[in-house]
Parts: structure tokens; sequence; C-alpha cells
């Protein structure tokens, strides 16, 4: 499987404001970049705080996308996948609507009365690590459904966790032209940080999108 | 005056790890570049987080720089700026030495003993602001002392701090190739952050340096 994180964020590498709300970072040539994107992956995935959050639907903008996905015999939006370990996907959340299949991954914390009520909603869900969902499991049971390229569009939390396991092979990120601040705000990648080994990352690209940068990374060592 | 924040972080915006330990995130080309632009510098400003963690001398590294701004009838190194409300600054600290002029920015909550300690060991102590240090006026105050030029080298509450006040020119950020990683772990900006209004920046400069990336912005419109 290859993975790709993608996140736009502010000069100080913030993806959000503290009170978690979204401000518009990039524009709309990099809009178009990351739907791109999308459209060439097999599945997106986000953590649980980032439906809480934005309740995105993660699907594809462009319906000529979509069909040109549908002429090669794909599905017209990529799968969609939520790490969320204790099940808090509220059951009318935009990614569990019928535009695309969607995988939920849980942890055996989770509550039986949850899992049986993504199920009934049409989710898949994929049960993988004790109290937090074993990412490396999760992943290589997504791989054997079939999806070999994973795009995962935040938060910070599950970027920092895919990091710490050593799963991801790219970072793309854009640098939008502004500061958010806020020693409480979400960055690129949260959780508990490294502090002696870190990921080391060859720098591909950059390249002046909208009134920002795109920086492209080549995970080339894991933590 | 002039404000120029320059600072080196990961590729998800982090200043050290949540240990507060600096790790190599530029390389010789960066440092080069952050010495001449000290050099170039009436003062060079950081907050007391960074003396505390760090204990930085803030002098240059270049001996040529040094003789270049005394045959220009400047000290051999720029006077040094801490932002230090309650007085935290050890007198044993490098900031503290006689390689350069030294201004302690408190507040009216330092106690009178701390003080007369740091002027006793060299330090001109500027006392503005009630809890903490007022900026706007600290800064008016360094200008009337002749510093048109600062340089400001973080740490990130000191830089929200500044941006929040309107104070900043100028942003250079180079961006390395690591990820940190940690909520807890200084970024660019902490602070209380941001919410509603943020400051617009313009990007100036895309430059590869090192194995990282170089970005200069303008400011364009304070929070």
């Amino acid at each position: 499987m290859h993975v790709v994180v993608n996140a736009a964020m502010s000069a100080d590498g913030k993806l959000s404001t503290r009170r978690r709300e979204q401000i518009e970072i990039s524009g709309t040539r990099d809009f178009d970049r990351v739907d791109e994107l999308r459209a060439e992956s097999d599945a997106v995935m986000v953590g649980v705080g980032t439906v809480l959050a934005d309740d995105p639907s993660l699907t594809l903008d462009d319906p000529e996308r979509q069909r040109a996905r549908e002429d090669r015999g794909e599905p017209a939006n990529p799968a969609r996948v939520v790490a969320d370990s204790q099940v808090r996907t509220p059951p009318d959340a935009r990614v569990l609507d019928e535009a695309a299949l969607t995988y939920l991954l849980v942890s055996q914390a989770a509550l039986t009365d949850f899992v049986t009520q993504m199920e009934d909603v049409g989710a898949t869900v994929i049960v993988a690590g004790e109290d937090r969902v074993d990412l490396v499991t999760a992943l290589a049971k997504l791989e054997g459904d079939g999806i070999d390229q994973l795009m995962v569009e935040g938060g910070g939390e599950l970027i920092f966790s895919l990091f710490e396991e050593g799963l991801v092979d790219e970072l793309s990120v854009f640098v939008g032209s502004t500061v958010i601040g806020g020693r409480d705000a979400p960055t690129l990648a949260d959780g508990e940080g490294f502090v002696e080994e870190f990921p080391a990352l060859s720098l591909d690209g950059v390249e002046r999108v909208d009134d920002g940068v795109l920086l492209s990374w080549t995970v080339t060592d894991a933590a």
C-alpha cells in the first residue's frame, strides 16, 4: 500500500484554529490538486476528530473525474476510511452517506451497539487493536480489500500515529500565507511527538500554488 | 522599527520537541544566513522560554562579520533583547555575558530584587506593562535607544505576541525535512491563537536551502 498524507497548514503549522474551526488556507488551484489526488486514490482517510469538526464528505468535486473513474471500472468516488477507536462518528455524518463506500477502523474498546449502528448505516467496520486502532493491522486489512493507494487528509493526531507506525510514504503540505497561532490549535502532526528518533524526509517538490507554496516530501526513514 | 521574525521549524511547524529540546532542523547554509541576518540587525530578541531551554549567546559566529560591524562604528555584536515579564533569566545566562549589550524587557510584576540583580550583571532593564511585557511600549523604548532593525528568533510565545500586537514586518521560516510531532511541542506561533482575524502575509521568497526550504513573507495586514 502507498500512503500519501496531504494537508494544508498555516505558516506556523496549524490545520485549524484552537476552536477546531477550519479557515481557508489554500485556494482554487490547490483545491483542484487535492481533488485530483483524491481521484487517483482508492481511499481517502481521516481521523474521527476531523469528522466531528468539519463533517467532510471526502468525495470528488469534479464530476468529470468521477466519470473517468467509472470509465476505468472504479466507483465514482474513492472509498472513505475513518480511524475511530471508540466509534464517535455520528450516524448522520456525511462520510456515511451513499456517495461512496466507507470503512470505519475501530478498536476492541468500541461498544458493540455502536458497531452495529455503523454497519446498519452501511459502513464496513474493521476491528484492530485493543484500546486504539492498530493502524498496521487495519491498513493491511484495507489492502486486502484492494486499497493500494491511500490518501490521508488529517487530522494531526492520525497523521502523527501514521508516522509513528512508519506507514507514511509521501507527505504533501500546502503552506498558506497566514498565521493561526495557538498552543492548543491542531498542527500537522500532534500526538505525543517524537523525542529521539525523527522521520527523515527527502524534499522532492517546491512549487508556488495560489498565494502559498506546495512542499512535497518522500519519507526516506521512519522514526 | 523594522521587525523580522526568523525561525527554523519542522515540516509540521515545530521549533523543538515536546521536551523543549532543539534538534538540528536546518544546515550550514541556513546557519550562515541567520548569522548574516544577525549581523545586519541592531538587536536580536528572544523570549525567556528560549533562554531557559537553549541558553543561546545570540552573538555572531563569524569574526569577519564582527569586524565589519566594528569598521562601521557599531559594536561587534548586535544587542540582545529578552522578553521576560517576571525576570526568570538566570544571572549566569549566556545572553548576559559581556559579548554584547543586553536589554531585559520586564513587566511591573517583576520583583525589584530580580531587576536589581539583572542591572548588577550589566543588563538594561525596560519596564513596560502590568503583568506581561507591553511589547508596543517596550519596542518603542528600544527604538528610542537606536534599535531600528530588530531580529526575533523565537520562541513561539513571543512570536505570537508580536503578531498579536501587529509588530511583525517580515517572517522568514526555514522548513526542515523532518517531522517532530507533539500536541505539546512548541510551534512557530503559540500563545492563545487567532480565531477570527488572521495576519495576512505576502509570500516573497521560496528558496531551497540545505535539505529544506526557506520561505519569506512580508506582513501585509495585522490580525
